[in-house]
């Protein structure tokens, strides 16, 4: 039989075959990645190519054998019943007529690459765990009393050539026969990681789904994504309903401690809290929730914890020690999950340490730390920081105790970041007059049409990041010195500054309410730094290091503050401010990644085991470094990289000052 | 270091060691099968051994070396607490202190051979697929995050060297921190399939069952057998509560095909029916019900299929196709069973085909047909027979539709096989008259004190292995004709013979209340024997041979009626009657075999796929088998090995008579 030349692109695999193979069947020979839920029977669509026209010179086909004759029969049921945009054919019915170059658009490939908003973020190679297949299963004989299961699983090695001993979980085994009947014993089965039938459906089934959780101890986020496109196709969050039990995670955990059924209750309430965001993603993306098969979370070890129904009294105190750090698989089922189907999969991925858990290995899993030469410092700040190190070669991991001033408690006028708060200050330094912007609104407090009301946004207070950015222009300002304290000097001639018994304080806003920030709240912001930086010093240190190539911001208020006043507050160590990047989300991003490529599971449950953790607590230099670190920016290190972008004042640190009785009535009297 | 050499016994390995290493140790090396579940520490007592004294000189070493020294501290220790038999050592204190034989008893070996009461059968090698380990688990410290699972595994590693990744169950993974707390960390953990941790328990934990389930359509028994000495400790039956749906199988896929909830409700009945059975026969035992870690299920198709919670219609006609014919193991959570441990593991021995379930493949287990090189034919017999037939070569598989007339059902004065019924039938052939025993009775009727009642026990009926020796002895005593008609020519001399409408009854039991075989009674054993006989009477033709080496009869049935009556009948084919035999509860007896020896179920799982399956009902060769085995004994072949044995009457057959105007009569009376 007379042959001819096929390539591929963009993959360029080529090779010659008889006239009249199939395409697809010579996509497969070759390796192409070319997508197929039917399996080549023209019915699901998967499989489109077109002709690549245009480049036949290139690869020395001459134009005038281009053609691929007309649509076949199965193609005009596809076009009328599903519709087929003009040029595309599909690859399982069109056949080979002379030498041609096909194009596999990205929607026709198994293994597409996932855009991502970030073009420095690693790229994700769609590969879910989960795949369908669908098949036709032969009808039951009497000479030959073969179970169904078994048809089912010859059909798999006849029609797939998956020729592998399957398992099948109960409620699928159940409901086989019935689903068989259905449409002719035409089924489509989900199978987990190669080995596992977990659902079928009669007929061709096309989409399943996935959630990918972050877990957080304020806030969860679920994103609801199409596991054959990797499109999320809804997010939702809500507050964590653990709350009412207590603000932070060890309040969580004394109140397991002290009451009988404490981590049961604490348990439930987040579970029907992921159950809501199951049903909130599935209705806002119009999805079948039956359909949902995979499920990912990430979380610190409390949460990681309590959501498996573990006690993490453990967790309360020293040494930290967590039940489990490797990865988990389970079922929707045996996590008591009411809205997801029985036999879905949830993987929980591993935990570094007692304080790191897994959303860290999700930061790492999202940007990819360990993938590169450089080095690439990571600071995920929650009520702890997570601080992550290191390159290809070593990676350290450490958490930091922050404490909840950066999330703007414990300071006098905080609040969350939410509509209304305060997250962008500017302070001339001539004048010291002051500007601000307000989430929710565009515009400088000092321009045309900034309102004390828009739109229903009123100033109500200052959030994490604007306290960073007031502090830091502060400093810039000469309003407040390097040792901390606000410049009583200067109270006389600026107004914003004012005494406020013993201390001064600083006028952010002069209206209904009035925002100020007390020599307190800089003493609070002070500690929460000196922990973050001490922690990524102490790191850098064990890594025998001083400079580094990259910073990474990742979380809420990593991807709120502005890098600049990070450094100059000395949050974060010394490095070219282009250098520094805010990640957003970036625990829900390896989430994700863990949901829609298998194969990064492995490559994080096989990192996590190899990274250096390091206990702040029990390492004598991270007190050194934190004394140090309380300074602005700090002692340590010189900002010379920074230094060379911003002018920095000169070190000033305040006079000490007798104590005067008049403070010491205002004290009394308070 | 001087060393010495050590002989094991009964297993010959010997091998030379230094002196004052553990004779444990040495067993190891050696590759000698000691049990412990503590891993040499002393404190479970399963590895001793005995010095075998008298039997050195054939080993070639002097008695005058034959010291194992006074009790170590460890051996004084476990004596006080749990005793120690004189001469007994504990072989993981004991140390080589020069040449020495010891001997292994079959109690402190791990894969013991189990003894089954009958001579004959296959022997049964302990080898559970759940097995415990104790292990001592390193503390959590500060500065190695390790979580608690994970240095579990690693004490495995270490104390057992069970180098492989472990998967844990969700129970003993939320459970593991509180229990490593009880004991000091110190932990026994039970092991499925060398893979997952199932159940973890404080300390030292050296005991777990398994219950061997036999789920007729009658009744239901289970056997609970210590897992590490094969001990049956209970036994427990009770009667299948389904039997309110419909006393056969087929009436109960009617009830599910007529009822909308219908599947539900026999599942929750036979599921709730276990849970009884697991309640009865852990008091029974004294143990802990939760210790029961494994459970085994042997079954016709349908019993199968309800107990798993599939709908069993497809079973109800043809191509009788079962959801699934290989093995499964669930936990018992899956099987929504109450009273067991949730992590539980149930397995469920292979089907062969439709019509011939896991319980013919546990009878297989059980006889070992597949193990030898004679044929074997098996019958177990219910409302279905099973016919099993072949050797190690080739084994063939049938069901066949005797009906329910061997279990006493269609017999005018048919009774199940329970007190009262008579079970022994003896008619002298020259008097014709009659002697019977009732079951429940040690006494022939015409002995001193047969009584009516004895114990409340009184004649109540006649039941299946009674009628077959009623009829073998009426053809014996030429009351039955070849053909099967009771002899009415004889009727004048013989009292027993009566004319019943138009044909004639014999009378077996004058009394209150009357005991009788009618015509139709033989005629409906005829029809059920005839289906036993051509369905053997197939596979043989199928196999090409005409003699079988040995017959067992399986089951309730086969093991209550005489191998020579079963075989004047025609039930089964020519065979000498020394290799006849009865295998009791077969299936029972293989059920126990998968529990306790897990290489058995990979076996059984093998041969199942091997059988060759016969449809009788689409074999045109059954129908002529069938039709040519209802005289008695059949038409078929010469049964020259019994006539050997059993004087055999002249075959005679009845002349035809003319219908009777009066016998017309009689009947429009009726």
């Amino acid at each position: 039989m007379p042959d001819a030349l096929v390539i591929f692109t963009p993959s360029g695999k080529r090779g010659r075959f008889p006239i009249g193979t199939p395409l697809l069947q010579c996509a497969r020979k070759l390796g192409v990645d070319i997508d197929s839920v039917c399996g080549g029977r023209g019915i699901c669509g998967r499989c489109q190519i077109t002709v690549a026209e245009g480049k036949f010179a290139k690869h020395g086909i001459s134009s005038s054998t281009t053609s691929l004759g007309n649509l076949t029969k199965p193609e005009i049921r596809f076009k009328q019943r599903n519709g087929l945009k003009p040029g595309c054919r599909l690859s399982c019915h069109t056949i080979l007529s002379g030498d041609i170059v096909i194009d596999v658009p990205a929607s026709s490939q198994v293994h597409k690459q996932i855009v991502r908003k970030r073009p420095e973020a690693r790229k994700i190679q769609m590969d879910p765990i989960i795949r369908l297949y669908y098949v036709e299963v032969e009808a039951a004989t009497l000479d030959n009393p073969m179970g169904d299961f078994e048809r089912l699983v010859m059909a798999l090695k006849n029609q797939w050539r998956l020729d592998r001993s399957f398992e099948i979980d109960v409620q699928p085994l159940i409901n086989l026969q019935s689903i068989l009947k259905k449409k002719d014993r035409k089924v489509t089965v989900a199978i987990h990681c190669n080995k596992q039938i977990i659902k079928i459906w009669p007929g061709l089934h096309s989409n399943i789904y996935g959630i990918a959780f972050d877990i957080g101890s304020t806030t969860l986020a679920g994103h609801l994504c199409d596991l054959s496109t990797g499109d999320i196709l809804a997010t939702s969050g809500c507050m964590n309903p653990q709350i009412r039990f207590g603000e932070d995670l060890m309040s969580r955990v004394s109140y397991v401690l002290l009451n009988h059924n404490g981590q049961d209750e604490l348990t439930s309430s987040i579970r029907s809290a992921v159950d809501n965001l199951i049903l909130e993603t599935s209705n806002e993306a119009g999805i079948e929730k039956d359909d949902i098969l995979n499920l990912t979370f990430v979380g610190n070890p409390i949460m990681h914890h309590l959501l498996l129904g573990i006690d993490p009294s453990e967790l309360g105190g020293a040494p930290f020690s967590l039940a489990v750090h490797s990865s988990i698989t389970l079922k929707g089922s045996e996590l008591k999950l009411k809205e997801i189907y029985s036999e879905s999969r949830a993987y929980f991925l591993p935990c570094i340490a007692g304080h790191v858990g897994s959303d860290a290995a999700a930061v790492i899993l999202s940007e990819g730390p360990h993938l590169k030469k450089e080095i690439t410092l990571i600071v995920d700040v929650g009520t702890n920081a997570e601080i992550i190190l290191g390159n290809k070669d070593h990676m350290l991991a450490a958490s930091s105790p922050t404490g909840p001033a950066f999330e703007g408690a414990q300071i006098t006028c905080g609040q969350r970041a939410a509509k209304g708060a305060i997250e962008r200050v500017r302070i001339d330094s001539k004048t010291l007059e002051t500007k601000l912007k307000i989430i929710g609104s565009e515009k400088w407090s000092d321009e045309q049409g900034f309102p004390k009301e828009v739109n229903d946004i009123k100033i109500t207070g200052i959030c994490g990041s604007g306290i960073i950015e007031a502090l830091g222009e502060m400093y810039l300002a000469g309003i407040l010195l390097a040792d901390g304290t606000i410049n009583g000097e200067i109270a006389s001639s600026c107004k914003h500054v004012y005494q406020d018994g013993r201390t001064f304080s600083f006028k952010l806003w002069d209206g209904e309410p009035n925002i100020y920030i007390t020599q307190n709240d800089v003493r609070a912001i002070q500690l929460a730094k000196a922990a973050l930086y001490a922690g990524a010093r102490l790191l850098m240190e064990k890594m025998r290091i001083d400079d580094i190539d990259q910073i990474i911001l990742a979380g809420a208020f990593g991807s709120h503050i502005d890098p600049k006043y990070a450094m100059i507050l000395g949050l974060i160590p010394d490095c070219n401010l282009s250098q520094v990047s805010s990640a957003g989300n970036a625990a829900g991003t390896g989430a994700t990644i863990a949901l829609l490529q298998h194969g990064a599971r492995a490559e994080i449950e096989k990192e996590v085991v190899k990274i250096e953790k390091i206990e702040t607590a029990i390492e004598p230099r991270f007190q050194t470094h934190f004394v140090d670190a309380m300074a602005i920016p700090h002692k340590t290190a010189p900002m010379t990289r920074l230094a060379a972008e911003v002018k920095l004042p000169k070190n000033r640190t305040s006079t000490p000052k007798r104590r005067k009785k008049s403070t010491n009535r205002e004290n009394s009297e308070n």
